[in-house]
């Protein structure tokens, strides 16, 4: 292990306040393994996710503080999305030789400050040197009531299809970066880009109400996300043009267009469906609630417009920033 | 999600035949986390390990099933540094775009036959394009019995210092490569570099007998690691330049040289503390346990040449490829 690698897991035990002991973790950081005591009669949940410089992120335009939230957001949006309670979090990071030391420092205050809102602990994670960009890969531990674990494979036809918050306001944050090129964004003006929070709270209340049949967190945009849950569960879906929540972004807080809403992607709001006998709520755990469509038999999925005419609805496929030109232009 | 890495995901999918249900898996690949039922009275191992290219191998030095064994040998040397079981392995993998997909085939293809031989299901993991290089890291989950997990820190003062197997096998191979470019190695000459076996049945008997006090994997050199145990138990260690037992490598097995064996990294094999007052058997589960020295109450590490002098041994900072002449020319 490298000097500045051993330097680095100092930093990051100092300021993950390690070997501090928490209800699940039974050492700090410093051994080869984490280890973790998981609550009795709960199954465990486990997600990884890259926040690769260049592809999900850039230094010129993501503030350190933005990339260590974004990075930890990405692995608490998937636990979210079964309905999770996060516990534990890794982090691999890979840094080049030339990388200022500040910016690592204001990496890890974004992604600790996440963490400490979620009580989650900065378990351990590996560290290297890398060729050129920098990489990180979190991992992120949670667990879920036994058996209780809300999956992408169980809506039915005639199931209705709601999603959280308001859609397409990250992608319209890098559409703006991408049309002009040396412009910064006050972060304040685009918080679902920069600094977007896990439904971690509202996902949970559905799962105890026992509301929700079937959830994926938004972060592929919601015509591909829709199609996961598609897939998985050999159903098709029809939604209304007109009922997506789109969200309202910019100083002067215009709303996105409907492009964006469906195929733009890291919102990391919630996609679910509930039987059409539930109750749902307007809001719940303080986030919007919007009704969007059904659930149908026939493995396709649609998109009515204004006028009610059904038009084929394409999973956009997001590739962040290499050639989402194309998903934004549609 | 771009097409390609949807392709990717389809081919681990069917490679790792999931979703296959295995005695902790609740569902297979394809849902936002992996659903994992740890046995019960069981604490969790997490650890997590890169495999970068440029860093810890090279395209043109290492053929891909190579790769991918010494990929999730990283992890699972983790686990058995522990005494753990390893359970369940999550792949993140970003690749360049212009890869042959036989590359991706045959990494897949080391990396699942050793997750069969240990019976660890690949349970999940992310997929990205990546800027240029190679880039995987490895998640393995692991068990074992609540409390029981071997820590670097219990190791004291009168302990006696082992080692698993022969040392120096895997940086000598390295060591050619480097000093003849465009040389290739004949992976059977040099197993211990291109397949290293993790140490899990060695040590789960070590944990099952309660032999060892502290236990760490040989991953940065035995020099380092020992470094790592003494740092954590805040003891010292003294140990024999005559006792370490040198691999033999290449086509007419010649032994390395002591730097190798002291400095060299990537063994993957154990080294452990033990009480004096255990007997420690001369080979467990198959493999050679090996004395090599005792831990000190000063917090300094020796080793003591032929003659019986004394000299410091500092943890020469195993750096893969980047700058090991240092570490290798000492």
């Amino acid at each position: 292990m490298p000097l500045a690698e051993t330097a680095l897991i100092a930093q990051i035990r100092r300021l993950a306040k390690a070997p501090k002991r928490n209800r699940i973790q039974v050492t700090g950081i410093g051994d080869d393994c984490a280890v973790l005591r998981i609550p009795p009669d709960h199954d465990q949940l486990v997600t990884t996710d890259f926040s690769l410089e260049g592809i999900h992120f850039r230094r010129e335009w993501h503030p350190p503080e933005s990339v260590g939230h974004r990075c930890l957001t990405r692995g608490l949006s998937d636990i979210a999305a079964m309905g999770g309670q996060p516990l534990a979090a890794f982090l691999s990071l890979a840094l080049p030789p030339d990388l200022p030391q500040s910016w690592v420092t204001r990496f890890l205050r974004g992604l600790l400050a996440l963490a400490k809102k979620y009580k989650v602990t900065l378990a351990g994670g590996d560290t290297a040197q890398s060729p050129n960009a920098i990489l990180a890969d979190i991992i992120v531990v949670g667990s879920v009531p036994k058996g209780q674990a809300i999956l992408r494979s169980q809506a039915k036809p005639g199931d209705r299809i709601y999603v959280t918050g308001t859609l397409g306001g990250s992608a319209a944050a890098l559409h703006e970066l991408q049309a002009h090129p040396g412009k910064k964004l006050n972060p304040r003006a685009y918080p679902r880009h920069f600094y977007p929070e896990p439904r971690i709270d509202v996902a949970r209340a559905l799962r105890e109400k026992k509301l929700a049949s079937a959830m994926i967190d938004l972060s592929d945009g919601l015509s591909t996300d829709l199609a996961h849950i598609c897939e998985e569960s050999g159903v098709g879906a029809d939604i209304a043009a007109l009922l997506i929540p789109k969200a309202c972004v910019g100083k002067s807080a215009r709303e996105v267009s409907l492009a964006l809403a469906l195929d733009g992607g890291e919102d990391y709001e919630l996609l679910f469906t509930a039987p059409a006998s539930k109750g749902i709520p307007a809001q719940l755990a303080g986030v919007p609630l919007t009704y969007i469509g059904v659930i149908t038999r026939a493995p396709a999925m649609c998109v009515r417009d204004a006028n009610d005419v059904f038009h084929e609805l394409r999973a956009q496929g997001w590739e962040h920033f290499r050639s989402n030109k194309k998903a934004l232009s549609s």
